[in-house]
């Protein structure tokens, strides 16, 4: 059987933790698979990689070694901690497929220069690779939001980006913008899961097609934002006004607190409001992101929905979301890999459109409404069963 | 241009009176239709009857005039209080449309017995439709939930159930069962916007597919079972484990009254409960109604989902819902009259599984997820669509 | 120093083995006493009985070692299942001092009568003081609801209550009843931390004033009554009118299974609602606790408050309260020792009122509300504390 | 009888229109005194003024007359449509009592500097009262929030104010400062029901001092702020932990516009968060107002509080509060005038301690919890009692 690398940026966060002790737990027939879109009746049949199948390797800033996380993940209930005890000795192993690495902010440079940096990364991914002999590799970012920056013509071409990172003495590249270059650069399908720029820009888009490779994207959702998208279409559908939208989002974690960086808030901001802003039209539609330490990864989401009915008859509606940020997180992440890498054994490449629910602002995406999209997976999924029932004939 | 005629059984209730209303002021330019499904984008250019051709009438066991009861909707802020005034003429000229008649409670048998009954309610029908020489007559019920009863042989077919209202002493059929009998046998489509049974009978059916009539039901689904098939299906396609679904209503109203009797309770329970049980499988769905005086129309509801996610964490959601049940029901009534009125003309007959997303109990139906439904609904749209481009052709 | 004997009735159930855990490791200095009223600045200095000079017996009809139930909590997230697995071997050896006992339904009668039940109580409670030397013995009442029975002559002096029990063939007493009257003829404190009846009773009443002992009661106030009792207060004090305040209790415990039975939740309700109903006058209170299996030991409790202000505006509030029912009353049990303990080496005897901060329903407590009957413990307070001083001179 | 006049600095806005609307329909008995503290029964014979006798008048920047004003409040349901119908003639008539005059920004400077708005306030003063032939007069302070300033040197002394207001070209003072030290200077009693800085300031406080005039404030606790100072005590009085409060409040009138400038809701912030602040010590306390127009005056207010019980675990409340803060203000502002008017009357001058349950930020007042501070007014009540008694004597 053929393995297929699992490559998280960011490989000791939370989400990338919680992930590779879920994929490890179910393959070992520890835990169902709740949570994953693809354990659905729907998927029933498909040619998806095993959880078995997958390899997990990744980098990272923090050098807490894995099976140190999922304890503490454990502790904050995020995860059970019976399972992190459980599967110590397996995360152990993990931990030593994961690179500690030194970041660097916006605006810094890293040491030798961004080709250094490059290059530095792209060796990691090959030798990650031909390590474990693996058929094809999916690069994840999972890396803290990072700020948002200006798409100048130096993101145009791959060669003007080249370029830019030769001369450039910095401030115009990030950690996930590297990232993402290395990984198409090295032959690796690549899925962004944050809200930072990576595949979506001209240059990556452009690499991607001429390696037929495979990417998608941006910023996973997961809770608030996926409701925003459930129930506006039925505010739509219903013909009811909406005259305002308040989305109040408080969280503890890291994220959260990486994100009460006015700069990365609103790069993460630009997102969660884009998916109602062009569903709801005049509606007055505002999200916030607030860092409450005590709630860890316990995202809570507060909002308030006001509006007309018949003969203009104000009304409201409100919901909370008390969602564990990472549980959520996690089983999707594993879902856009089993999905990505079909596509691409299909011979699918640039960017997977099917894969638009995953995300609170889908690259070329659109529709931002979730019962929509998911048709539209759905649909993809039809067409790859009837090319199964063909060959199989 | 041809007129229909719109009957409502329980035309002076706090439904059919903000129906007429808001019909009224649409029709006279002084409102804009929010809250009409059909007057969204995606019905644009269809042959729906217009407002101003639609003739209101129909019977009730309340005397209180039509401009009166509008008067008090306008104190209770289900409409604007200004409205009310300013339709005072033309709402009480509405009025002698409206028969009062006297109601009989499950059980109690009518004055000279069933068939008398039914007799005079034809009756009104044929001259209403006379009287305004009206193209089509479409009859909505919205009388008060009635208890539910056992569905014997009596109902089987239509001889069995003629034979039965002759001989039998009481206890067997309900007003709106006489109702939805008189409607069909005096060639009028009908709309059961209650959860009483009614045309989903076999008998009715019956005579609905032999006189080539269409009919839709049942109970208008306005409030918190629309947010459950919009929700629920969102957890399913996540493939988050529902654990517990608890609904709880609040309302105030004649409504709330009636329901609080348990017998008609649990024919409502019965509806709203039935969604939520077909999708979730395994999980603990309860649903409850309280009625609270003071809230009147507004009814507040308020639920509880607790689910669980990637390994087994157990997660929560919750919302408030605070509208005004009059208001959601109104224009939806409006909705039914014209997309019933729209396949009648086409020549359909029996049930319009098309209507599906208007109703809580969907006669027919196979699915409950709204969004699905919505689905269904536009592609017998598109279907109308296509036919009128052959025609102008 | 002298010890006091903590006797729990429901020795096994989730509030007795949270607070025998929760005592444990705050007399070992394992955990801070968050929760325990007694623990504020306001009583530092008393001469509280210390949690490490308490000890620990009981009864209960479930024989799950104390131990394996600590796991159990622990795994149920009410306490923390690091601390069950450290304090394993104490709680085993507590184990021991707890009866596994038959217990008997409202309406049965005990092996050989009531009267032979009592004997047997009664000898396991003297046995518990003698074995363990105590200076002391408190009795806190910890069992499930129990149905509510009239209160006829029987139980108006010891000596009726003596004799129906001698003669009755069953059908008039409860498990609860049996524990008060041991507890009080064998000269020990007792403390009702449920609805049931018990001390409240002519009968209990007479014993534990002639035999100079106290007791205090009923039914714990722990959640969504001690926010009423809080918020009532302050609607009264701003002459905000309120018209209706609906609360709505979910939980999933043994105590939620055993109040679905009918009986038992109108013993419950009886309490829930007289707080509100006295403080509020004409306004529409409801209240109802619903089993929600999921939910565990995890109370939400959901009350809406619907009122109006100047001019007869209408508003609302809605609390949502999430709290974990064994952890919130366990301290409270602690505290009712400790203040009990205390009054009693003061002197005091009969109903001890200053408690009535602890109790849903205070017996003969003139006021429910919260703020006030904190004043009273607090002026209670001041006074030990100025005889304190005297005493020192 | 003698007649108090009551003079709103703001007589046009909201509050101010609420209150005079509502004082009139109260005195002639149109509608109960619902919302007034000095209605309930512990006020009841206190030698407070009559509604009937008190004389409104004030100074708005805002031209709309005032019963064109209470129509607008009552289409946007703060009070009852009809009401303002009925008194139409009236409102016009007290219109007459109102100057239409030119506001300043902060950092402005009025028409001919600082004492020259000084004076022609003080001249308005002046005639209000010997045209009314009032008794006493009671400014009170109804406008917008205005910036916080620093305290200098300045607002020491009154002569170090007045040579400031002469010399100074600007940008040291507001208008809210102006009314106030025109109130005082004229023998006024002074409220503050708003944020900004006004009567503590060392000056003023010293000319009413010297004057022997009460004054009292600042800033209306009228709802979010209110719960808070409620629902803190309860969780210190348990000994509960509360890690973070997040309150998060949603508004739409005038009040929220000018709120959405930084410096005023800084200035506004400051006095929200200071009460919680003080009370739970450690916990993490963050409150935000944020402008959303569809709300108006109906203040919506969501509270999240993350709280530790018995041995750490954590729980969670929320609540949601709708309230129409100008019928929660409108009362309050009319108990002010009584009670100041009474105070003032038995000879008391400076700070009035006992109102600080109306305030957020009760000036010299040394505890927010609200039951405490009601039990300082009752306090002071009973001893107004005692003083009636003896008199009578």
């Amino acid at each position: 059987m053929e393995r297929i690398g699992v490559y998280f940026i960011g490989a000791r966060g939370n989400v990338a933790t919680t992930a590779t002790v879920g994929a490890t737990a179910i393959a070992q027939g520890r835990m169902p698979a709740t949570g994953m879109v693809t354990d659905g009746p729907e998927f029933k049949g498909l040619p998806l990689v095993g959880l078995q199948d997958m390899v997990f390797g990744g980098a990272d800033v923090s050098s807490t070694p894995l099976h140190e996380k999922a304890s503490e993940l454990g502790e904050a209930r995020i995860l059970p901690e019976k399972l992190a005890h459980e599967l110590r000795a397996e995360l152990a192993a993990l931990d030593k497929q994961i690179h500690t690495v030194k970041g660097f902010a916006f605006g810094a440079v890293p040491e030798g220069g961004y080709l250094a940096e490059l290059t530095r990364i792209e060796e990691r991914l090959a030798r990650f690779r031909s390590d474990h002999n693996l058929a094809r590799v999916v690069v994840v970012n999972l890396c803290s939001t990072e700020p948002h920056f200006a798409e100048t013509a130096d993101f145009d071409t791959p060669e003007a980006l080249l370029q830019a990172l030769v001369k450039a003495g910095g401030g115009f590249c990030t950690g996930t913008l590297l990232g993402a270059l290395a990984a198409l650069r090295q032959g690796c399908a690549y899925v962004n899961f944050t809200p930072s720029q990576a595949s979506e820009l001209p240059a990556l888009r452009k690499i991607a097609r001429e390696s037929r490779l495979p990417h998608a994207g941006k910023d996973g959702k997961t809770g608030e934002t996926l409701l925003k998208t459930v129930l506006g279409p039925m505010f739509l559908a219903r013909n009811l006004k909406v005259m305002s939208w308040v989305g109040n989002n408080f969280l503890g974690n890291n994220d959260g607190a990486v994100l009460d960086a006015p700069a990365s808030k609103d790069s993460k901001l630009r997102q969660k409001d884009a998916a109602l802003r062009e569903m709801l039209g005049g509606a007055f539609v505002k999200t916030d992101i607030q860092y409450v330490p005590s709630l860890g990864d316990w995202k809570t989401a507060w909002d308030l929905i006001h509006f007309q009915g018949f003969l203009g008859t104000p009304m409201t509606m409100t919901f909370t979301w008390q969602g564990c940020d990472s549980a959520l997180a996690a089983p999707l992440v594993l879902d856009l890999v089993r999905l990505t890498d079909l596509a691409w054994k299909r011979g699918e490449s640039g960017l997977l459109a099917q894969l638009a629910p995953f995300f609170k602002n889908p690259l070329d995406g659109h529709t931002h409404d979730f019962h929509q999209q998911m048709a539209g997976l759905y649909a993809w999924v039809d067409t790859v069963r009837a090319e199964q029932a063909r060959e199989r004939k």
